[in-house]
């Protein structure tokens, strides 16, 4: 298996990405990966040394250009095609890679996968998903969390579904628990969205939907996938992750579940619904958060997700 | 002043309400409140010798009926015209009480309030509002919490408006920055509807607009008014209360700001928008719950809030 790894994406590349890239071969001296990273050479090599012991694990490929994090997605995608990003879609695209991990710009990312792998067959519109902690120690599956700000209730339909085959096969979850996250416990409570979900979500296939959840229930064991807009979603990751910044950066408070919040444990977020595995970084990535995007990705790629997708839609 | 309170609201009414009335007058021995208790002489007669020290500060009314907390509130409010809840909204719309409180049925607090005192001219929709604590110590406004669950551009600008003039009167605050709950910092960002309302705030009379805010600013200094659909604050509300239930009730974690997001400290939630001062309290209200909702409300009428409404919103 090949990933791809963005090495000039986010606040601290390269040195964070290579310091993860060397977490990875650490902690896992018998990986079948080889990792391809993508990268600014005059930039990257002072930092090399770093992963010397690994070099036959690893491919390093230049790339001249860098999309700024502030650059506009379209038109940096398009203006520089020997950016890390755009070279790195590119591997992706001709199948060089299997995956493709970037904590750069994340509009540019989206543009990226969406032109060079494209939208799975029957799906209507990819979406992000994050892990939210949950009280009894595992992870909730919060989705979209940005990139569809406002969705139509089939929209939603799918985000259950591209959610559920993620639990089910990257996770190895059984029959995830899907709940529209909503105003209310009801059926008919809430938005005109949720009041128009609901039964189209009790009527869809290959989903175990158990009914409305609401915001006291996000960090709780009641549900293993919450379905909303981006809208509502990136509200929620962001309060989630300030937090964690408040409670454990700030004040220091000292609580197993408050370090939980770490988004660095969940590494970044899946692009769901193209045809590759994908993972977006948080800006400021660290060595830990892009060890486990490799290893995220990795398991996407091994529990063959995509094509499980394709087949899913497509048919 | 005359405040009327419902004592058979709440899951640990009528007991709860009393003593929150206790710690009202013992907190505030020199008080020009008079309070009007409504409820069933039955329920509560028990529990009066515990306000009994005060009994020239306050008047029992009785109440024959209950609404109780799974009632459809409409059906509820027309069909118990002698509920605490229906006698007291009758005591405010003559007047005989300037304000009224209540942590019973939500709904029918609500309902209460439209069909018996009614919304201020010229406001399209009453809104409630919630405090949320801030990382430094003092409060945001968040608004609306959950009876505006969809909302065009013009209802988020008047909530704008109504919480501008809470803050200023109420809270004694000056020129509080409004800010539009978004999911990015820039103009543009966001949903159809928070780009609709963007410009509409820019150019929106009396309030200090000062652009987007994100999930991530909630509770920090950057705005003192967070605006934004029922659906969306009412998740985030929520949300900020199981942070305290998880972490504080239930992990017993030991932090000065986490205290601030105990739901008592705040009281309850005012109905802004209509012809009167009505506050709802949270169905497990505890004493100091009231006690802090009575303190709320008598500000609100102190400071004519609500004439400073019908002037602002009627010309």
């Amino acid at each position: 298996m090949n990933i791809g790894l963005d090495v000039m994406g986010g606040d601290f590349a390269p040195l964070e990405a290579i310091k993860g890239v060397r977490r990875f071969f650490e902690n896992h001296p018998d990986t079948a990966v080889h990792l391809t990273l993508v990268g600014d050479t005059e930039k990257v090599q002072p930092h090399l040394s770093l992963v010397d012991t690994w070099k036959d694990k690893y491919t390093f490929v230049h790339a001249t250009q860098i999309i700024e994090m502030d650059e506009h997605p379209t038109k940096a995608f398009k203006e520089k095609p020997d950016s890390s990003i755009a070279v790195g879609f590119g591997l992706l695209a001709r199948k060089k890679i299997d995956a493709f991990i970037g904590a750069g710009n994340t509009g540019a990312m989206l543009v990226g996968a969406m032109y060079s792998v494209k939208t799975i067959e029957g799906v209507l519109r990819p979406t992000i998903a994050s892990f939210v902690p949950r009280e009894n120690g595992s992870f909730n599956l919060l989705l979209d969390v940005g990139i569809n700000a406002d969705c139509k209730p089939e929209h939603l339909v799918q985000f259950a579904q591209l959610g559920t085959m993620y639990m089910e096969r990257v996770m190895g979850m059984s029959r995830p628990r899907v709940s529209l996250l909503n105003i209310g416990e009801e059926e008919g409570k809430g938005n005109i969205l949720a009041q128009a979900t609901y039964p189209m979500l009790q009527q869809a296939t290959h989903i175990n939907f158990i009914g409305n959840t609401e915001g006291r229930d996000i960090f709780l064991d009641k549900a293993d996938i919450f379905v909303c807009e981006g809208f509502v979603g990136n509200i929620i990751l962001k309060m989630a992750e300030s937090v964690y910044h408040i409670f454990k950066e700030q004040r220091g408070v000292q609580d197993d579940f408050l370090d939980q919040f770490n988004y660095e444990l969940y590494g970044g977020t899946p692009i769901l619904g193209i045809n590759a595995a994908v993972m977006i970084g948080h800006g400021i990535s660290s060595a830990l958060a892009f060890e486990n995007m490799i290893v995220n990705v990795e398991r996407i790629v091994q529990t063959e997700l995509i094509s499980a997708m394709q087949q899913e839609f497509t048919s």
